[in-house]
């Protein structure tokens, strides 16, 4: 397959069972679209469907899913940890293969005009596909959930992208976005010190001064009795892995504090792992061609 | 493909273009074989051939490429600086996928005996499938080379494994055998001190006292003014690349010398890349199936 683009919505359920397997089945059922993962988390009462394909069958997969999404959930008695604003709350694109992001956003544009001509839920594009600055971020689109949303709909500056100033009664409204691949990775401190944790977090993280795409917050892991520097790395290839994990060690020993661990939470690009092997390897001229397996798969696309 | 077989046939053919498209042919005409490479050395008047394929695929190719060879190579005529004892000099079997060594043992013991059956050509098994202790290494298999072996056929421990005691008279004797991967890995150093790497080397290899698959020489790099610490990594999974890395990193510290850079010849598995990722970044409880392209890999597999 020459182009592959994923998507990875998030639904307002994370309970009910039957229906997150019916709304995973809306996704199987579409030829030429791979499910890849199904993520329900009950507290927060949300559920994130990983799926990937070429891009016509992952337009269809994901209107596939919003069908059954309106039908399953009424979101006047949703309740949950996670802020939301819509029975479908975000659908995010992401480039996978032979896609630049310009067509991720074009796809975005697509699937979220469909959305309201379909079904007349209101859409705001975010992220890459935002059509103003203030709309990038997902928070503050958010911002006011399901139950503040008649109203915020209604102000000057918050015009759907596509739609009426109307939320859709139970499925409120959406936001259609591309992005870059997102890897959540959280580095572990040998420290009870929560204090440490959030200092740290504060200098990685892009909005305080530290790394362009990278954002943190330091967290307690009680169980460990151990603090945790929680990150977001939106632009991989531009702030790779181990950059924010060698500048949260330099951070840490200023405190005579050693990184415990760290962990990947969910996927992660293969392309990731092999810059960190490249730099901490001090790799001189190493090309991707000459991984095995890599070279291996060319050789049987090549010849058949 | 389930089962996937490495061959790396060397050929002691390296300087005429056409006789080695003819043996590279020889192994694409068969359907199921995928050549990765043909790496010719003038100096060394020598050919690597690297294909992989479903193991009976791949014996067919082998066997193909060595009627090639035998037509093609008079070794009588043969000089080049790379020891050799056979036109088809070594032939190496690597377990890729869904494969175990004892699988690469059989196909090594079928493709030994049917050299000799067909050709006449004797062989020695060597590395995993040798038939005892001294024939796993092949510098001492080949001692002697094509102009020695008619006497040391004859020798009482050195008769074949397949084949009398008589060496094919243009195309010699050959080694067959199944072996890991093999990682070809450089160090380079901040000093032209020729003696610091060959300690170095001395230090890491398995041979007097390093590390257990582990071969290593101290060369020096003219055109850079610098020295290089050349390692083989026979079993990359039990001694991984960044546990060598790290110990010529130590043992170069007690001189205050820095490692300037290092270097992958040829291929690599990506799993060895995937390992040094997870140490450096001291990564907890890392699972393979969270690398997003494995990961839709697997999902395209089942799904069709």
């Amino acid at each position: 397959m020459s182009k592959l683009v994923e998507c990875i919505p998030n639904v307002s359920e994370g309970r009910d069972q039957k229906k997150i397997d019916q709304m995973a089945a809306a996704v199987r059922q579409i030829s030429g679209a791979w499910l890849l993962d199904v993520d329900s988390d009950a507290a927060h009462n949300r559920t994130v469907i990983t799926f990937v394909g070429a891009p016509d069958a992952v337009e269809r997969a994901m209107l596939s899913l919003v069908t059954q999404a309106i039908e399953l959930i009424d979101l006047r008695e949703h309740c949950g940890e996670h802020p939301r604003m819509g029975a479908v709350d975000v659908i995010p694109f992401v480039p996978i293969k032979g896609m630049t992001m310009d067509e991720c956003v074009d796809i975005s544009k697509r699937v979220g005009q469909a959305i309201w001509e379909r079904f007349l839920v209101p859409v705001y594009l975010y992220e890459r596909s935002a059509s103003r600055r203030e709309r990038e971020d997902l928070a503050k689109i958010r911002q006011g959930e399901f139950e503040g949303f008649p109203a915020k709909i209604e102000e000057p500056e918050w015009a759907p992208d596509f739609g009426d100033r109307k939320i859709h009664p139970t499925a409120g409204v959406v936001a259609v976005g591309a992005r870059m691949p997102l890897i959540a990775f959280n580095v572990n401190l040998g420290t009870d010190d929560l204090e440490i944790a959030q200092r740290i977090a504060k200098a990685v993280r892009h909005s305080s001064g530290g790394l362009r795409y990278v954002k943190a917050l330091g967290f307690k892991i009680e169980e460990r009795g151990i603090v945790q520097v929680s990150m977001n790395m939106t632009h991989y290839q531009e702030t790779p892995l181990y950059r924010a994990f060698a500048l949260v060690q330099r951070e840490a020993e200023r405190y005579g504090i050693s990184i415990v661990g760290s962990e990947i939470v969910g996927l992660v690009p293969r392309e990731a792992l092999y810059q960190s092997a490249e730099f901490f390897l001090q790799l001189e001229e190493f090309q991707r061609e000459q991984v095995l397996e890599d070279r291996i798969e060319r050789a049987m696309t090549k010849h058949g």
